[in-house]
């Protein structure tokens, strides 16, 4: 069997979080929380199990999943997109991605995609017959340079895919940045994949600048979210895709092939769930709180950290410390110092390696501690 | 958007259990059963809820799990898979299936599939860029004709796609259908996809013939089943594929970027659940004493019922009632008489009419006799 996917390893999250096991070291690694979801909620999805809410949800999911969602979106975005035709439930924001993709491409068709990028967008590009198209972001900041974006379009250019609040930088959209989108894609067939798993994850006051806040680019856009990140619940898989209805259908004709539905309990739970709007609206302090915390413990360590604007991620270059590749730091610094982080250049196509690594600060005050105790002796 | 998919629309199961619902019909369409699953495995998922087993499972699913999967399949089948390298966990069989198909398909390959079909196949063929050969099975036995299966062999034919015990005939597969299965592949790169997630459902003291009881068939098959039909919980999407080292490390490259994961309480449940052996052990009773009591209840109808050897679905021929097309009637019989149930037509892609319905008999004892007493009225 020839593979599809020649250059497709174990993933980094995979290696990272069972080299943290195997050295015991403290996994700031994979994106997760070591702390639990909300108990009020793990009470609902039991509830439901044994009320026997256990048999096939509708393919696009529980209704009234679909109408909180609506709901909320409305009152965050000014928009509120219809639960029968333009929302649906995925079993995870991967799924959605990927569906999406699948939705769309033909084989050749273009999709550009902005480095560093998260590992799934790559492959699932490819496995749907489409051709990546890399752009950089600028280093430091992660901002998007448009003109590069522009020069970027061909004729075969199906979709650009964003992911605001960005993975690994935590780098976040601007008004600036719709405005040139918006500008960018008029008159054109482009569609917009919008990965926005984080967007309750958004610090120093700034609002999350979803692309469902700009109609123009609502109507060309699959927008998904998932309940994983929000409800500290990432093995839960649990997330939605919002698009129009003609991008809908087709989406929604592959993610019926693709899973048919999604796990029945914990969709009524967080249906139910949603009613309390407290708790997203807690999670931009909640997450800072945590953010502000790790950069004050490596305040007097050698590495070098601007504040991550969005996103459960803090980069940190360690240009001070060495001058090793990051991904061989990342593995010494697990195997050695004993805390695990994500290297960059991973994020890159061609592997490029800009001396940053990637923490996860969704964990608990004694984690980071411990962590940053470590971090420190270097 | 040009669709990828044209001729897919809401899908049978979806419509009948819509109409169902709209006409306070007895849903005996869509397969899930109205039952709940065992108390006790729903309490081992609350436990495993509250605890905080909510992140994501590992990639290929939780070890203890897949070392279950291996111990069953020994027990069972004679052949330990290796839980490291041959089996993965997936978000229900659909996506296992789809996974497959994804791992090995290239523009143009064909897959042979026996019609009729379950309604996935053919997209999930179509979307990766396969051709669908199809070969019909002999009716009323729907058993394989294995000449026919022999001639659409081609040199594009990439995969043999099989389904038993059979939805939606409830035929299994028998010992001479393994043999010429098995001399048919000798020799060629033909690969297999055994669908099996009805295993545990396989009546009159027949075992079921998994394709892993034969190792010339299992060294290059991917043989799916699914915890949802075994425990009753058709909502919580958790499968598996058993298939060769080779061949599963492509399956997990797909899987890794189609879902990444599957829902971690649920998994860890199962595997503790999985101690308990007596539960799937006593499924073929069970379901036989469901096949049996609807055959019972419909001894004086006019409908004609062949008994079915496995699965929870039931064909029943209505010729001594109508000459309506299957469609037609399967709605008439929902709006009209009260019972909801699938033409079998929608199973072939020329929608080929041989005056079935598909009842699903995975109900209570009251379900079935309230249905049966509908049924008899015509
Ligand atoms: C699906 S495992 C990776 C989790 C994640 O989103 C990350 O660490 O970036
Ligand atoms: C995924 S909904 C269909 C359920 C099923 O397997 C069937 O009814 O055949």
């Amino acid at each position: 069997l020839t593979s599809k996917l020649p250059q497709v390893g174990t993933s980094i999250f995979t290696v990272m979080s069972q080299l943290a096991q195997q050295y015991g070291a403290i996994n700031l690694s994979q994106g997760f929380p070591d702390f639990n979801c909300p108990p009020e909620l793990t009470e609902l999805v039991s509830d439901y199990l044994r009320q026997g809410f256990n048999q096939y949800a509708p393919m696009a999911g529980v209704l009234k999943l679909r109408e909180q969602i609506s709901s909320k979106t409305e009152k965050l975005y000014g928009f509120a997109p219809d639960p029968d035709t333009e929302i649906t439930i995925t079993s995870g924001a991967t799924e959605a991605l990927y569906a999406a993709l699948a939705a769309i491409l033909r084989p050749g068709d273009e999709v550009i995609i902005l480095e560093p990028a998260y590992d799934s967008y790559v492959p699932a590009i490819l496995l749907n017959g489409g051709q990546p198209v890399f752009v950089p972001l600028q280093v430091p900041s992660f901002a998007i340079n448009w003109q590069l974006v522009k020069e970027a379009i061909t004729s075969r250019t199906r979709a650009i895919l964003l992911n605001s609040p960005h993975n690994p930088s935590g780098a976040v959209l601007s008004a600036s940045d719709l405005l040139n989108l918006a500008e960018l894609v008029t008159d054109t067939n482009i569609l917009i994949i919008s990965d926005e798993v984080y967007e309750h994850m958004v610090f120093d006051g700034q609002p999350h600048l979803s692309l469902l806040t700009k109609p123009e680019l609502a109507a060309r856009s699959f927008v998904i979210s998932s309940f994983g990140k929000t409800y500290h619940a990432t093995g839960w898989k649990v997330a939605y895709c919002v698009a129009p209805a003609a991008l809908t259908i087709e989406f929604r004709k592959v993610h019926q092939y693709l899973t048919f539905s999604t796990v029945t309990p914990i969709q009524y739970a967080i249906a139910d769930y949603l009613d309390n709007q407290e708790h997203y609206l807690t999670l931009p302090a909640f997450y800072q709180a945590k953010r502000d915390l790790f950069h004050q413990l490596l305040q007097s360590s050698r590495f070098t950290l601007t504040p991550s604007a969005g996103t459960y991620f803090q980069l940190v270059s360690y240009e001070n410390i060495t001058q090793e590749r990051d991904q061989a730091f990342a593995r010494r610094l697990t195997t050695e110092v004993g805390v695990a982080a994500i290297p960059i250049s991973v994020f890159y196509h061609q592997q490029t390696d800009h001396g940053l690594l990637r923490f996860c600060f969704a964990k608990n005050e004694d984690t980071l501690r411990a962590a940053a105790e470590k971090l420190n002796r270097l």
